[in-house]
């Protein structure tokens, strides 16, 4: 199963793809989509939509992760990457890709088997699951990868028959 | 100059079409698009990017004007109102029409000519100013109208010498 993460932001957008089989992940491609902060919001978001179609089209994942947003750190920042959120989502429905949300809590939780691990923690996880010799960069891409392996984790319970999460609704 | 308003939502989103000249401002279509509680986040906002861009092709507004988000009443929901907001500001830019985005102040400001105007205060003022019989419904139309009418305005102050708001930057 091939899972694309994605970790939203305006100005960058990490993405990952991580392959699954069983236990086993192997990283393909990650980076991140950037967008210019000279620009207007709705061209960044045309941006952003046009390079996450352009993700899902060339490599056809089996599913799309993305975070969920929290409000707890900077409110306007939150509301300005949902903007960006919500492109993301519709690249993802519009290409018929099955899409999958996650807490920053979860995601903690299938990488480190701790929900409050920090930032490095996770980070150093996704390098030693993913068998890198470093940690990914930009830091977005290495978010991306642990919310792709979040899913392929996640979805691998399913088959055990454990209960995951789907797009909520609102 | 044909200006069309929206009022971004999840369940509902209002728009509303203001044919202006001059000082002359006449009400074209408006109404809401609606989507259902039942259904996933991502489709909600595949149908509202749908919807959004067939208003646009269908009746080629020369700009489109749609409402800042301000967090100041639940957070939860502006965030999930601005995964929506994204794809209507996502649609306008796809559509190659010009993108206004202006406060609620800016709008009761232009609509009653007082920033703290009340909702019913500027819901009469839509329909004296449109010449209706009856202030349109449902509410998120008439706000759809006021943000059309805030537009309007606001570019014609321009054509007299008087900056306007052009689409932010993050």
């Amino acid at each position: 199963m091939l899972t694309l993460g994605f970790d939203p932001g305006v100005a960058t957008i990490g993405f990952g793809f991580v392959d699954s089989n069983g236990g086993k992940m192997i990283p393909m491609r990650y980076g991140a989509i950037r967008t210019s902060a000279g620009l207007s919001l709705s061209t960044r978001l045309a941006s952003i939509y046009q390079d996450a179609v352009e993700l899902i089209d060339t490599f056809k994942p089996d599913a799309v992760a993305v975070e969920e947003l929290f409000s707890n750190v900077n409110v306007k920042t939150c509301i300005a990457v949902a903007h960006a959120r919500g492109v993301l989502l519709l690249a993802g429905q519009k290409c018929g890709v099955p899409l999958y949300e996650y807490t920053p809590l979860q995601v903690k939780q299938a990488v480190t088997g701790y929900g409050r691990a920090d930032k490095k923690q996770v980070m150093e996880m996704v390098k030693r699951l993913l068998n890198l010799e470093k940690i990914p960069r930009p830091d977005d891409a290495a978010d991306a990868l642990a919310i792709a392996i979040c899913h392929a984790r996640t979805a691998t319970s399913l088959l055990i028959g454990q209960e995951f999460n789907i797009c909520s609704t609102i």
